[in-house]
């Protein structure tokens, strides 16, 4: 069997919604790039119909026992589910204790959620990538909801987040979390506040999250509401779904969800040409002996680093002038 | 007076050692990139001379202290410090509270000690130039010593440790902290691991990383050595210098600092052209019409976003070919 032959097989199979050739086809984006093109260059046309919801909150605020119940709720409802998790310490990337994974048995056994967590490989540039290969490869095979948990800490977990039409961020009674959540710029990018473990005294902290929110404009005339959930006994977790299809229209009445996706595809446009030039100075740079000259120059103090770099990238920005 | 002759004045009054004129270009070298290679131009050849040594470990490990009583140790042997700190949660970048500011009032106003701090500003990157230029000024100023303290978390904050000769990890007893920091990679690049508050049953974690010490293997013949210390007592803190100095030696004469310092080099250069390359890159991007143009096909899923990457990146992959 010739190698097109293989992976035209695979995305037959993959159309015809077979979950194995779902999960082969995931494998391969991730670590072949070359048929993950010749993929994307057919799959990609059946994209843009997944609704993408991020999950972001500390580690200990619940949000994987909150994605379970909101997956298990839009089931009920007859939709399918992806589930991408690039959280190392939850349950569904199996780095968690037994009781959370008992508690995950009921959503893994339901053959239209399907749920793939994505390593952390220090690069933040490489999860962002492969977050959204997964969220296309989901939605070119039909799933209703995409749903990605993140732990909200950093620029490159925020930027992971843009790729969601709709952003939930968690929070938990105690912890001083609110406090952190502000500066860490979730809160900006949040539409919808979650106060989990609401039993918790979650009505001071929701009160926190109304007082915090006063304090942001937002151009687009949605305020976020701040629901309180108990997601491990299910409660709230309607209301929670009920706000995300509230949020989703009003994003697509006021034509926010289409320029969203757009800024997004541009962003990710840049992202890869940017990757691609890096790749190929990267080259340049190794074969280019002068490095090591100037190397022991700046070593021996004859130069600084910064000359240094620009006696270097002359003949590279000669080539972009010409 | 010319701009030129108000840097030129600053350099001599830096070069004269006024404290002032030492603040005054670390803002500059911060902040306008123009002046600062202007600056380095002048300063860079008295560079090479200062001994930089990086102290990681989680918030609470008492890092500061023990940064505070190292510092306060060379002082009392005649040298002078300059200190870096790029952990937003420390005391020496004002996030702390009263009572280890107090702490740090010696060493505060001692006029041989310089403390900067760095903020995050969310590119990885950026600090890691601050720190490296910082450090570049401190040297030429002559400081014997520089101190940068960092919070070990991450693939950032071990690449910012690499400018550093000698790497200090802290650990503390308790809250599994040698298993965090094994998972992060730190122990990897630790010279001397330290247990401090080795009050609370440092023995024991001690031994864990002598253990640990032992599942890794290096080829500079060096064991990093593991210390106790209680900083806010002062104890251990001399052995901790003579530890220093020891290694210091032992890299010195088997040729491991200046191939350390040559390969930062390298690093450093190729990220410089990097970076120039990056700007010129998403300014070619900017002025592209056809970037529209492609986001809208995108977006209407006649392109996927790999093939129009492709398509932008062709003018430009020529002109590197020509």
């Amino acid at each position: 069997m010739r190698r097109e032959d293989s992976i035209q097989v695979l995305v037959s199979k993959f159309i015809e919604k077979d979950r194995i050739a779902l999960a082969k086809i995931i494998t391969i984006v991730e670590n072949e790039p070359d048929k993950a093109k010749e993929i994307f260059d057919i799959i990609y046309k059946n994209t843009g119909k997944a609704y993408i919801i991020g999950v972001t909150g500390s580690p200990g605020s619940g949000k994987s026992t909150l994605i379970s119940k909101l997956a298990q709720e839009m089931r009920n409802r007859g939709k399918t589910v992806g589930i991408i998790s690039i959280d190392p310490s939850s349950p569904f990337s199996g780095g968690a204790f037994l009781g959370d994974r008992v508690r995950m048995r009921e959503i893994v056994s339901d053959p239209d959620i399907f749920i793939r967590s994505v390593a952390s490989r220090g690069i933040s540039g490489g999860l962002s990538k492969a977050t959204y290969d997964i969220a296309a490869v989901f939605d070119a095979y039909g799933k209703d909801y995409i749903l990605i948990e993140t732990v909200g800490a950093g620029q490159a977990e925020v930027d992971i987040m843009k790729i969601a039409d709709t952003i939930i961020c968690v929070f938990t009674p105690g912890a001083g979390d609110s406090i952190q959540a502000q500066k860490a710029g979730i809160m900006e990018i949040g539409d919808i506040l979650v106060v989990n473990k609401a039993d918790m005294d979650g009505d001071k902290l929701a009160l926190q999250l109304e007082l915090a929110l006063d304090s942001y404009t937002r151009q687009t005339g949605w305020r976020p509401p701040v629901l309180c959930t108990i997601a491990t006994e299910g409660v709230g977790i309607r209301e929670l779904l009920e706000s995300i299809e509230k949020h989703r229209k009003h994003i697509e009445l006021t034509g926010v969800l289409e320029e969203r996706r757009k800024n997004h595809i541009e962003k990710k446009i840049k992202e890869i040409v940017l990757q691609i030039v890096e790749e190929y100075v990267s080259k340049f740079l190794k074969e280019d002996r002068e490095i090591k000259n100037l190397v022991e120059k700046v070593y021996s103090k004859e130069e600084n680093i910064y000359s240094a770099a620009n006696k270097l990238i002359q003949p590279l920005i000669k080539k972009f002038e010409e």
